[in-house]
Protein backbone atom coordinates (compact mmCIF):
# COMPACT_ATOMS: atom_id res chain seq x y z
CA UNK A 1 0.00 0.00 0.00
CA UNK A 2 1.48 3.36 -0.32
CA UNK A 3 1.52 6.14 1.79
CA UNK A 4 -1.42 8.87 2.26
CA UNK A 5 0.55 12.08 1.63
CA UNK A 6 -0.32 14.84 3.28
CA UNK A 7 1.53 17.31 1.31
CA UNK A 8 2.47 21.18 1.77
CA UNK A 9 1.49 23.25 -1.36
CA UNK A 10 3.38 26.30 -0.59
CA UNK A 11 2.22 30.24 -0.79
CA UNK A 12 0.71 29.65 -4.23
CA UNK A 13 3.34 30.29 -6.61
CA UNK A 14 3.36 26.93 -8.33
CA UNK A 15 7.14 27.38 -8.37
CA UNK A 16 7.35 27.38 -4.52
CA UNK A 17 6.39 24.09 -4.70
CA UNK A 18 8.96 21.64 -3.49
CA UNK A 19 10.54 18.78 -5.87
CA UNK A 20 8.51 16.25 -4.03
CA UNK A 21 5.52 17.92 -3.58
CA UNK A 22 5.60 18.32 -7.51
CA UNK A 23 6.57 14.81 -8.19
CA UNK A 24 3.48 13.27 -5.54
CA UNK A 25 1.00 15.53 -7.57
CA UNK A 26 2.21 13.84 -11.13
CA UNK A 27 2.02 10.53 -9.69
CA UNK A 28 -1.36 10.57 -7.82
CA UNK A 29 -4.39 8.89 -8.89
CA UNK A 30 -6.38 11.03 -6.20
CA UNK A 31 -5.88 15.08 -5.45
CA UNK A 32 -7.37 16.46 -2.30
CA UNK A 33 -7.43 20.60 -1.72
CA UNK A 34 -8.81 23.02 0.46
CA UNK A 35 -9.95 26.70 -0.67
CA UNK A 36 -7.03 27.67 -0.40
CA UNK A 37 -4.42 25.78 -2.40
CA UNK A 38 -4.60 27.59 -5.89
CA UNK A 39 -5.77 25.71 -9.51
CA UNK A 40 -2.96 25.79 -11.11
CA UNK A 41 -1.27 24.07 -8.76
CA UNK A 42 -4.30 20.94 -8.50
CA UNK A 43 -3.94 21.17 -11.86
CA UNK A 44 -0.24 19.57 -11.70
CA UNK A 45 -1.97 16.60 -10.57
CA UNK A 46 -2.96 15.87 -14.67
CA UNK A 47 -3.99 12.02 -14.11
CA UNK A 48 -6.04 12.88 -10.83
CA UNK A 49 -9.89 12.75 -9.89
CA UNK A 50 -9.95 15.92 -7.61
CA UNK A 51 -11.84 15.94 -4.48
CA UNK A 52 -12.80 19.47 -2.76
CA UNK A 53 -12.13 19.45 0.89
CA UNK A 54 -14.68 21.80 2.70
CA UNK A 55 -13.96 24.58 5.12
CA UNK A 56 -15.91 23.33 7.89
CA UNK A 57 -14.80 20.84 10.97
CA UNK A 58 -17.39 18.27 9.89
CA UNK A 59 -16.46 18.63 5.91
CA UNK A 60 -13.42 18.00 6.57
CA UNK A 61 -13.79 15.02 8.68
CA UNK A 62 -15.94 13.69 6.42
CA UNK A 63 -13.51 14.07 3.33
CA UNK A 64 -10.76 12.63 5.32
CA UNK A 65 -12.08 9.78 6.18
CA UNK A 66 -13.02 9.01 2.54
CA UNK A 67 -9.64 9.84 1.62
CA UNK A 68 -8.06 7.66 4.20
CA UNK A 69 -10.33 4.30 2.91
CA UNK A 70 -9.29 5.46 -0.95
CA UNK A 71 -5.85 5.51 0.03
CA UNK A 72 -5.93 1.49 0.58
CA UNK A 73 -6.14 1.30 -3.30
CA UNK A 74 -5.04 4.65 -4.78
CA UNK A 75 -2.12 7.05 -4.68
CA UNK A 76 -3.92 10.26 -2.72
CA UNK A 77 -2.26 13.17 -1.97
CA UNK A 78 -4.01 15.70 0.29
CA UNK A 79 -2.42 19.40 -0.72
CA UNK A 80 -2.35 21.79 2.37
CA UNK A 81 -1.98 25.61 1.79
CA UNK A 82 1.13 26.45 3.17
CA UNK A 83 3.12 23.76 5.18
CA UNK A 84 1.06 21.02 6.81
CA UNK A 85 2.38 21.55 10.16
CA UNK A 86 1.78 25.27 11.41
CA UNK A 87 -2.13 25.05 11.78
CA UNK A 88 -2.88 22.63 9.12
CA UNK A 89 -3.80 19.40 11.12
CA UNK A 90 -1.80 17.44 8.77
CA UNK A 91 -0.33 15.56 11.68
CA UNK A 92 -3.75 14.61 12.68
CA UNK A 93 -4.77 13.26 9.16
CA UNK A 94 -1.36 10.71 9.31
CA UNK A 95 -2.83 9.69 13.00
CA UNK A 96 -6.08 8.93 11.64
CA UNK A 97 -4.66 7.02 8.90
CA UNK A 98 -2.47 5.43 10.54
CA UNK A 99 -5.11 4.23 13.25
CA UNK A 100 -6.76 2.27 10.55
CA UNK A 101 -3.51 1.12 9.04
CA UNK A 102 -2.80 3.12 5.86
CA UNK A 103 0.72 4.39 6.05
CA UNK A 104 0.91 8.29 6.07
CA UNK A 105 3.74 10.73 5.54
CA UNK A 106 3.68 14.70 6.04
CA UNK A 107 5.18 16.29 3.23
CA UNK A 108 7.21 20.01 4.41
CA UNK A 109 6.37 23.39 2.47
CA UNK A 110 7.06 27.16 2.47
CA UNK A 111 5.26 28.37 4.68
CA UNK A 112 3.11 31.80 3.58
CA UNK A 113 4.69 33.76 6.47
CA UNK A 114 8.13 33.52 5.27
CA UNK A 115 6.68 33.84 1.74
CA UNK A 116 5.42 37.34 2.56
CA UNK A 117 8.39 37.82 4.69
CA UNK A 118 10.73 37.10 1.28
CA UNK A 119 9.04 37.93 -1.42
CA UNK A 120 7.30 41.81 0.76
CA UNK A 121 10.58 42.41 2.17
CA UNK A 122 9.80 42.32 6.07
CA UNK A 123 12.20 41.55 8.28
CA UNK A 124 10.82 39.22 11.00
CA UNK A 125 13.59 39.14 13.02
CA UNK A 126 17.01 41.59 12.75
CA UNK A 127 19.49 40.08 15.05
CA UNK A 128 19.16 43.25 16.80
CA UNK A 129 15.30 44.50 18.84
CA UNK A 130 13.93 41.88 17.00
CA UNK A 131 14.80 39.18 18.33
CA UNK A 132 12.27 36.43 18.16
CA UNK A 133 8.72 35.66 16.46
CA UNK A 134 5.93 34.30 17.53
CA UNK A 135 3.06 32.57 15.39
CA UNK A 136 -0.59 32.51 16.04
CA UNK A 137 -3.98 31.66 14.69
CA UNK A 138 -7.57 32.20 14.69
CA UNK A 139 -9.62 30.95 16.57
CA UNK A 140 -6.45 30.39 19.68
CA UNK A 141 -6.02 34.20 19.81
CA UNK A 142 -7.56 36.67 21.56
CA UNK A 143 -6.30 40.06 23.77
CA UNK A 144 -5.50 37.72 26.50
CA UNK A 145 -2.93 35.45 24.74
CA UNK A 146 -1.45 38.16 22.28
CA UNK A 147 -0.65 40.44 25.95
CA UNK A 148 0.79 36.51 27.38
CA UNK A 149 3.11 36.44 24.11
CA UNK A 150 6.08 38.66 24.57
CA UNK A 151 7.69 38.12 20.85
CA UNK A 152 9.08 40.81 19.49
CA UNK A 153 7.18 40.17 15.93
CA UNK A 154 4.02 38.60 16.20
CA UNK A 155 2.83 37.32 12.77
CA UNK A 156 -1.07 36.41 13.04
CA UNK A 157 -2.76 33.72 10.46
CA UNK A 158 -6.37 34.10 10.27
CA UNK A 159 -9.71 34.22 7.27
CA UNK A 160 -9.69 38.20 7.42
CA UNK A 161 -12.88 37.58 9.78
CA UNK A 162 -11.85 39.01 12.84
CA UNK A 163 -10.14 41.70 12.33
CA UNK A 164 -11.74 43.83 14.72
CA UNK A 165 -10.82 41.39 17.71
CA UNK A 166 -7.26 41.41 16.26
CA UNK A 167 -7.28 45.49 15.86
CA UNK A 168 -8.49 44.89 19.78
CA UNK A 169 -5.67 43.11 20.73
CA UNK A 170 -3.18 44.84 19.14
CA UNK A 171 -4.26 48.28 20.43
CA UNK A 172 -3.96 46.94 24.31
CA UNK A 173 -0.56 45.21 23.90
CA UNK A 174 1.54 46.26 21.18
CA UNK A 175 -0.27 49.96 20.41
CA UNK A 176 2.87 51.49 18.63
CA UNK A 177 3.65 48.16 16.86
CA UNK A 178 4.40 48.24 12.85
CA UNK A 179 1.40 46.43 11.27
CA UNK A 180 1.13 44.59 8.09
CA UNK A 181 -1.82 42.88 6.52
CA UNK A 182 -0.63 40.53 3.72
CA UNK A 183 -3.24 39.16 1.03
CA UNK A 184 -2.32 36.72 -1.65
CA UNK A 185 1.66 37.07 -0.99
CA UNK A 186 3.14 35.03 -3.45
CA UNK A 187 0.32 35.44 -5.98
CA UNK A 188 0.72 39.13 -7.32
CA UNK A 189 -1.10 40.30 -4.00
CA UNK A 190 0.86 42.44 -1.15
CA UNK A 191 1.78 43.18 2.26
CA UNK A 192 0.39 46.82 3.42
CA UNK A 193 1.04 48.64 6.25
CA UNK A 194 -1.73 49.53 8.03
CA UNK A 195 -2.27 51.27 11.06
CA UNK A 196 -4.64 49.09 14.10
CA UNK A 197 -7.59 51.57 13.08
CA UNK A 198 -7.72 50.75 10.04
CA UNK A 199 -7.24 46.71 10.13
CA UNK A 200 -11.08 46.17 10.30
CA UNK A 201 -11.34 47.59 6.58
CA UNK A 202 -9.67 44.85 5.12
CA UNK A 203 -12.46 42.16 6.39
CA UNK A 204 -13.50 39.63 3.82
CA UNK A 205 -9.97 39.63 2.19
CA UNK A 206 -9.12 36.25 2.52
CA UNK A 207 -6.73 34.53 3.29
CA UNK A 208 -4.71 37.08 5.40
CA UNK A 209 -1.44 36.79 6.96
CA UNK A 210 -1.19 39.62 9.82
CA UNK A 211 2.56 40.62 10.63
CA UNK A 212 3.00 43.10 13.66
CA UNK A 213 7.21 44.10 14.05
CA UNK A 214 8.04 45.78 17.49
CA UNK A 215 4.88 44.70 19.18
CA UNK A 216 6.27 46.31 22.46
CA UNK A 217 4.09 46.69 25.70
CA UNK A 218 3.83 50.40 26.67
CA UNK A 219 6.40 50.95 29.04
CA UNK A 220 4.57 50.83 32.60
CA UNK A 221 7.17 53.34 34.10
CA UNK A 222 6.18 56.34 31.43
CA UNK B 1 21.52 43.07 -14.71
CA UNK B 2 20.16 39.98 -13.56
CA UNK B 3 19.53 40.02 -9.74
CA UNK B 4 21.42 38.65 -7.39
CA UNK B 5 19.49 35.47 -5.80
CA UNK B 6 19.40 34.87 -1.67
CA UNK B 7 17.37 31.75 -2.38
CA UNK B 8 16.18 29.11 0.67
CA UNK B 9 18.11 25.57 0.30
CA UNK B 10 15.57 23.92 2.29
CA UNK B 11 16.62 21.53 5.30
CA UNK B 12 18.93 19.81 3.60
CA UNK B 13 17.03 17.18 1.35
CA UNK B 14 17.25 17.98 -2.30
CA UNK B 15 13.88 17.44 -2.77
CA UNK B 16 12.82 19.85 -0.72
CA UNK B 17 13.96 22.49 -3.00
CA UNK B 18 11.54 24.49 -4.29
CA UNK B 19 11.11 24.24 -8.32
CA UNK B 20 12.00 28.25 -8.38
CA UNK B 21 15.33 27.18 -6.18
CA UNK B 22 16.33 24.41 -8.68
CA UNK B 23 16.02 26.53 -11.82
CA UNK B 24 17.76 28.99 -9.97
CA UNK B 25 20.92 27.27 -9.31
CA UNK B 26 20.88 25.36 -13.09
CA UNK B 27 20.77 28.60 -14.26
CA UNK B 28 23.31 30.09 -12.00
CA UNK B 29 27.04 31.38 -12.92
CA UNK B 30 28.24 31.28 -9.36
CA UNK B 31 27.12 29.48 -5.98
CA UNK B 32 27.84 30.79 -2.83
CA UNK B 33 26.86 28.58 0.39
CA UNK B 34 27.68 28.47 3.88
CA UNK B 35 28.76 25.01 5.77
CA UNK B 36 25.33 24.42 6.58
CA UNK B 37 23.91 23.45 2.92
CA UNK B 38 24.76 20.10 1.63
CA UNK B 39 26.98 19.07 -0.64
CA UNK B 40 24.28 17.33 -3.30
CA UNK B 41 22.33 20.80 -3.35
CA UNK B 42 25.85 22.58 -4.19
CA UNK B 43 26.34 19.88 -6.82
CA UNK B 44 22.81 20.87 -8.74
CA UNK B 45 24.50 24.01 -10.27
CA UNK B 46 26.20 22.45 -12.48
CA UNK B 47 27.85 24.94 -14.61
CA UNK B 48 28.51 27.55 -11.67
CA UNK B 49 32.11 28.38 -9.93
CA UNK B 50 31.50 27.49 -6.36
CA UNK B 51 31.68 30.47 -3.39
CA UNK B 52 32.42 28.54 0.28
CA UNK B 53 30.75 31.33 2.88
CA UNK B 54 32.52 31.41 6.52
CA UNK B 55 30.15 31.39 9.91
CA UNK B 56 31.88 34.80 11.13
CA UNK B 57 30.67 37.60 10.88
CA UNK B 58 33.40 39.46 9.06
CA UNK B 59 34.01 36.28 6.46
CA UNK B 60 29.90 36.56 5.89
CA UNK B 61 30.26 40.35 5.34
CA UNK B 62 33.24 39.80 3.24
CA UNK B 63 31.95 37.20 1.32
CA UNK B 64 29.07 39.23 0.34
CA UNK B 65 30.77 42.06 -0.63
CA UNK B 66 32.53 40.47 -3.28
CA UNK B 67 29.22 38.29 -4.45
CA UNK B 68 27.52 41.70 -5.12
CA UNK B 69 30.16 42.89 -7.14
CA UNK B 70 30.10 39.99 -9.05
CA UNK B 71 26.57 39.66 -9.50
CA UNK B 72 26.90 43.15 -11.94
CA UNK B 73 28.12 40.62 -15.12
CA UNK B 74 27.11 37.36 -13.36
CA UNK B 75 23.91 35.50 -12.38
CA UNK B 76 25.06 34.62 -8.66
CA UNK B 77 22.53 32.96 -6.62
CA UNK B 78 23.66 32.95 -2.57
CA UNK B 79 22.50 29.37 -0.81
CA UNK B 80 20.76 29.75 2.56
CA UNK B 81 20.07 26.83 5.13
CA UNK B 82 16.90 26.53 5.74
CA UNK B 83 14.44 29.52 4.84
CA UNK B 84 16.57 33.03 4.32
CA UNK B 85 14.07 35.10 6.43
CA UNK B 86 14.08 32.91 9.50
CA UNK B 87 17.41 34.07 11.42
CA UNK B 88 19.21 34.15 7.55
CA UNK B 89 20.11 37.49 7.46
CA UNK B 90 18.94 37.28 3.93
CA UNK B 91 16.63 40.36 3.35
CA UNK B 92 20.25 42.38 5.05
CA UNK B 93 21.92 40.86 1.99
CA UNK B 94 19.26 42.99 -0.39
CA UNK B 95 19.50 45.58 1.36
CA UNK B 96 23.34 45.55 0.98
CA UNK B 97 23.22 44.87 -2.94
CA UNK B 98 20.24 47.39 -3.66
CA UNK B 99 22.03 50.24 -1.79
CA UNK B 100 25.17 49.46 -4.15
CA UNK B 101 22.90 49.60 -7.57
CA UNK B 102 22.29 45.47 -7.53
CA UNK B 103 18.88 43.96 -8.12
CA UNK B 104 18.18 41.42 -5.38
CA UNK B 105 15.50 39.26 -4.87
CA UNK B 106 14.93 36.55 -1.51
CA UNK B 107 13.20 33.30 -2.58
CA UNK B 108 11.27 31.64 0.51
CA UNK B 109 12.39 27.83 1.49
CA UNK B 110 10.88 25.45 3.69
CA UNK B 111 12.48 25.88 7.18
CA UNK B 112 14.03 23.17 8.76
CA UNK B 113 11.62 23.63 12.03
CA UNK B 114 8.66 22.74 9.61
CA UNK B 115 10.17 19.86 8.32
CA UNK B 116 11.52 18.25 11.86
CA UNK B 117 7.65 18.41 13.00
CA UNK B 118 6.33 17.15 9.39
CA UNK B 119 9.02 14.68 9.39
CA UNK B 120 9.40 13.65 13.01
CA UNK B 121 5.64 13.77 13.87
CA UNK B 122 6.09 16.47 16.31
CA UNK B 123 2.74 18.32 16.40
CA UNK B 124 3.87 22.28 17.18
CA UNK B 125 -0.14 23.17 17.60
CA UNK B 126 -3.19 20.99 18.37
CA UNK B 127 -5.86 23.54 17.94
CA UNK B 128 -6.81 22.83 21.83
CA UNK B 129 -3.87 22.91 24.02
CA UNK B 130 -1.07 24.16 22.07
CA UNK B 131 -2.14 27.54 21.01
CA UNK B 132 1.15 29.31 19.75
CA UNK B 133 4.46 28.47 18.55
CA UNK B 134 7.72 30.97 19.13
CA UNK B 135 10.66 31.09 17.04
CA UNK B 136 13.98 31.93 19.25
CA UNK B 137 17.61 31.91 17.98
CA UNK B 138 20.84 32.24 19.78
CA UNK B 139 22.49 34.49 20.63
CA UNK B 140 19.35 36.41 21.27
CA UNK B 141 17.94 34.64 23.80
CA UNK B 142 18.30 33.61 27.80
CA UNK B 143 16.36 33.06 30.42
CA UNK B 144 14.70 35.97 30.81
CA UNK B 145 13.92 36.15 27.23
CA UNK B 146 12.07 32.67 27.24
CA UNK B 147 10.52 33.44 30.58
CA UNK B 148 8.68 36.35 28.46
CA UNK B 149 7.44 34.63 25.99
CA UNK B 150 4.70 32.71 26.76
CA UNK B 151 3.98 30.71 23.66
CA UNK B 152 2.68 27.01 24.20
CA UNK B 153 5.67 25.81 22.17
CA UNK B 154 9.18 26.95 21.48
CA UNK B 155 11.26 26.20 18.99
CA UNK B 156 15.11 27.06 19.47
CA UNK B 157 17.08 27.33 16.84
CA UNK B 158 20.90 26.83 17.19
CA UNK B 159 24.38 25.42 16.81
CA UNK B 160 24.45 23.21 19.56
CA UNK B 161 27.11 25.06 21.61
CA UNK B 162 24.88 26.93 23.95
CA UNK B 163 22.92 23.83 25.68
CA UNK B 164 23.90 24.00 29.10
CA UNK B 165 22.72 28.11 28.91
CA UNK B 166 19.19 26.16 27.16
CA UNK B 167 19.02 23.54 29.89
CA UNK B 168 19.15 26.61 32.59
CA UNK B 169 16.41 28.43 30.72
CA UNK B 170 13.96 25.45 30.35
CA UNK B 171 14.64 24.47 34.05
CA UNK B 172 13.32 27.62 35.25
CA UNK B 173 10.37 28.52 32.69
CA UNK B 174 9.23 25.14 31.59
CA UNK B 175 10.47 22.57 34.16
CA UNK B 176 7.84 20.11 32.86
CA UNK B 177 8.12 20.82 29.10
CA UNK B 178 8.15 18.06 25.94
CA UNK B 179 11.64 18.35 24.88
CA UNK B 180 13.18 17.55 21.47
CA UNK B 181 16.47 17.61 20.42
CA UNK B 182 16.54 17.47 16.31
CA UNK B 183 19.94 16.97 14.28
CA UNK B 184 19.88 16.71 10.71
CA UNK B 185 15.83 16.50 10.08
CA UNK B 186 15.77 16.06 6.53
CA UNK B 187 19.26 13.94 5.86
CA UNK B 188 18.53 10.36 8.06
CA UNK B 189 18.64 12.90 11.36
CA UNK B 190 16.25 12.82 14.33
CA UNK B 191 13.95 14.13 16.94
CA UNK B 192 15.09 12.81 19.98
CA UNK B 193 13.26 13.29 22.73
CA UNK B 194 15.35 14.23 25.80
CA UNK B 195 15.32 15.54 29.28
CA UNK B 196 16.66 18.77 30.29
CA UNK B 197 19.45 17.44 32.04
CA UNK B 198 20.48 15.25 28.68
CA UNK B 199 20.68 18.34 26.60
CA UNK B 200 24.20 19.42 27.69
CA UNK B 201 25.43 15.74 26.39
CA UNK B 202 24.59 16.64 22.51
CA UNK B 203 26.88 19.36 22.68
CA UNK B 204 28.77 19.60 19.42
CA UNK B 205 26.15 18.23 17.30
CA UNK B 206 25.08 21.10 14.95
CA UNK B 207 23.19 22.22 13.67
CA UNK B 208 20.29 21.51 16.60
CA UNK B 209 16.85 22.53 16.43
CA UNK B 210 15.30 22.20 20.31
CA UNK B 211 11.26 21.91 20.05
CA UNK B 212 10.23 21.93 23.56
CA UNK B 213 5.71 21.21 23.86
CA UNK B 214 3.86 22.62 26.79
CA UNK B 215 6.57 24.81 27.77
CA UNK B 216 4.39 26.08 30.70
CA UNK B 217 5.41 27.89 33.65
CA UNK B 218 4.75 26.06 36.83
CA UNK B 219 1.86 27.28 39.06
CA UNK B 220 2.71 29.76 41.34
CA UNK B 221 -0.75 28.99 43.21
CA UNK B 222 0.79 25.42 43.69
Amino acid sequence: MSPLYVVGAGPGDPKLLTLKALELLQEADVVAYGDLVPEDIVALAKGAARVRIGQRREEHERAVEALIEEAREKRVVVLKNGDPTIFGRGLEICRKAEARGVPCEVVPGVSSFTAAAALHRIELTDGKELRHVALLAYPHFGPDVVSNIRADTLVIFMMGNKLVEVANALRETCPSGEVYICINVSRGGSCRRATIEELPSYAGQRPALIIVRRCWRPDPAK
